[in-house]
């Protein structure tokens, strides 16, 4: 039973704009200044944990040339490329299936490309308490960001009852007897998923906060290969049928030609809402790894370390004078001069230079 | 009798960073985006008055191949480099010895590389009148501008008795009893010099400009070779003891080598203090032309087009949103989108940015 990693790379991130563009977004640049671009990031995190030979990509036909240079090693026949975006639930199917078809015994994590996490260790700790879970049984867990703010740009999952025991002897099953291992008492609680709630207002966001029963939708979800495709048969049939059709030409040159042809059949519809919310076997297990799916300047700020006057700099060439509260994001070795600036976005990539107020972020994508 | 134009190119323009910097200043910079260069600029506001092999540049070692490139036919006997700066009087000297050897009856305009002028056809009205009027006898004229505000950033003169008759009478004195010309209708007037005032405050600015009586000191120079010469051997006979060493080797291999031996003994002064204050001959003519020194980026905001937000942008690819009283200076084609800023410079050049206060524009120098 091997451990498969599966990272969603279609997204656009126009709120991003200028690093973020049409022919190379957000989760194929180095946004971090770190030397590594989102993407790259996303698979070192699962270092030790899940193999390159076991790492799969869906992304946009566009990208595919990306993913190959920037996850080298990656099996070429693990790239999935969309022809047309029609949300998660298709994209999950996909994959699903496509795993299925190679790895029968699949346990599975399915992430963002574009997002951050600021403890990697944390993360591996919660990515391995999460594969055990589902491990042991048909179970679907999603990981739910312990939130640090009535943040309305995220949609909630609300928790249900907390399971009994979300101990290492669920996936140790087997080996009755044996004493529980002393990870047993750093393992994160886990819940039956109560249900998702969209964005919310702030009063709402606020009340979320209040009764500690919330947690911020990720994105990140673990399975079985089997499970999933098993509740997508169940709750998403017409998505099911098209899979069922495409899955005779798998690793074959016909695949694309047949994926071109019927993926734009699927129905646009999110995996929450598709599989999430409907089935029996949803779970939450509330995480802290310091996370943000990075999708505004103004997050980018809020983690990106700050100088006493709270301005966020990436770039080494950047001078900060008289200036506050600004996220300044400028190409390695770049001389820039920042004198009285407060609450500022500044950014140039790709000789296309934005800077606007950290306070009209979401309308950047207007602009260009 | 030709008419000759000496372009004083020396300057390194420091307040105008990042456009403006050592290696090159910014009277070889198209500053106003106009595809000209201001030494070009400077040269083509002539045309038609004075010819290219009558124009002679003074400017520093470091900038010959620069003067060479923008001013292409200029005679390169005709472009004098100086070892180091020594203010203008060694500046004239040297520039009106090399005259007098090539043209002893040369009439001369003297002006700056980087000065604006707005009204071209004025402007060289305004030089006409002047050059007829020097024509006349041994006269030195400086052009005086018409003040338009109490500006504490220029040096003042001011004017003494009014000449009686500025026509061109005097320069056709041989011609007596033809009818005056039309164009003696259009002459403006023209009087003594009576004293250079440094810059002042701004109640002494104001007081100035209430008398009616001061206009702006532009550094703009005409005179026959012949008078300066006279003048220089009179009032600065260290200076000429110095050109009269190095007049020999005018035009021969060995010039160079002898201006960089001798040049750094002569003292640093101005024109103005070791000349024109204390000759008999100075005279000024108020100029109307529109005219600036454009020694920083907010003279270069006050004289650029602006939008109905008093925003002043130079460079194709800029969009401004929200944003008021802002100057803008940008690459041709570089896409730039600016939101919310107020009273801002915005440049960039040769990949360096700067952001700043207009407000703070003198502190500019200390910023690089």
């Amino acid at each position: 039973m091997a451990n498969h990693l599966v990272i969603m790379a279609g997204g656009i991130g126009s709120r991003f704009w200028p690093m973020s563009t049409p022919q190379c977004p957000k989760q194929f640049l180095d946004i971090m200044g770190t030397g590594r671009t989102m993407i790259q990031q996303t698979f070192d995190r699962f270092g030790g944990l899940i193999d390159i030979e076991h790492v799969w990509v869906v992304t946009s036909k566009n990208f595919a040339e990306l993913v190959r240079e920037q996850l080298q090693g990656i099996n070429p026949q693990h790239i999935l490329l969309e022809p047309c975006m029609r949300n998660t639930a298709p994209c999950v199917a996909y994959v699903s299936w496509k795993i299925q078809a190679e790895d029968p015994e699949a346990a599975v994590f399915v992430a963002a490309s574009d997002h951050l996490v600021i403890s990697p260790r944390e993360f591996q700790r919660c990515v391995a308490q999460g594969l055990d879970f589902v491990c042991g049984g048909d179970r679907i867990l999603t990981l739910g960001m312990q939130p640090t703010r009535p943040e309305t740009g995220y949609g909630y999952i609300e928790q249900g009852e907390r399971i009994a025991d979300p101990t290492l002897e669920t996936h140790d099953a087997g080996k009755k007897g044996r004493r529980p291992s002393a990870f047993a008492s750093l393992l994160s609680p886990i819940y039956k998923l109560a249900s998702f709630r969209e964005k919310p207002d702030l009063k709402t966001a606020e009340e979320y906060l209040e009764t500690g029963r919330y947690t911020w939708n990720s994105g990140m979800f673990l399975w079985q290969v089997s499970t999933i495709v098993s509740e997508l048969r169940q709750y998403a049939p017409e998505i099911a049928e098209i899979m069922d059709k495409i899955a005779p030409t798998f690793f074959t040159v016909k695949e694309q030609a047949m994926v071109d042809k019927l993926y734009d059949t699927c129905p646009k519809i999110s995996i929450d809402y598709a599989v999430m919310e409907k089935t029996q076997l949803a779970y939450v297990m509330p995480a802290e790894f310091g996370w943000s799916d990075l999708g505004t300047w103004g997050s980018l700020h809020t983690l990106t370390p700050q100088d006493d006057d709270r301005n966020a700099v990436i770039g080494d060439g950047v001078k900060m004078i008289e200036s506050e509260g600004c996220m300044v994001r400028m190409p390695q070795g770049k001389q820039v001069v920042i004198q009285g600036m407060k609450d500022m976005i500044v950014s140039e990539h790709n000789g296309t230079l934005l800077i606007c107020q950290l306070s009209e972020e979401q309308r950047i994508k207007e602009w260009h």
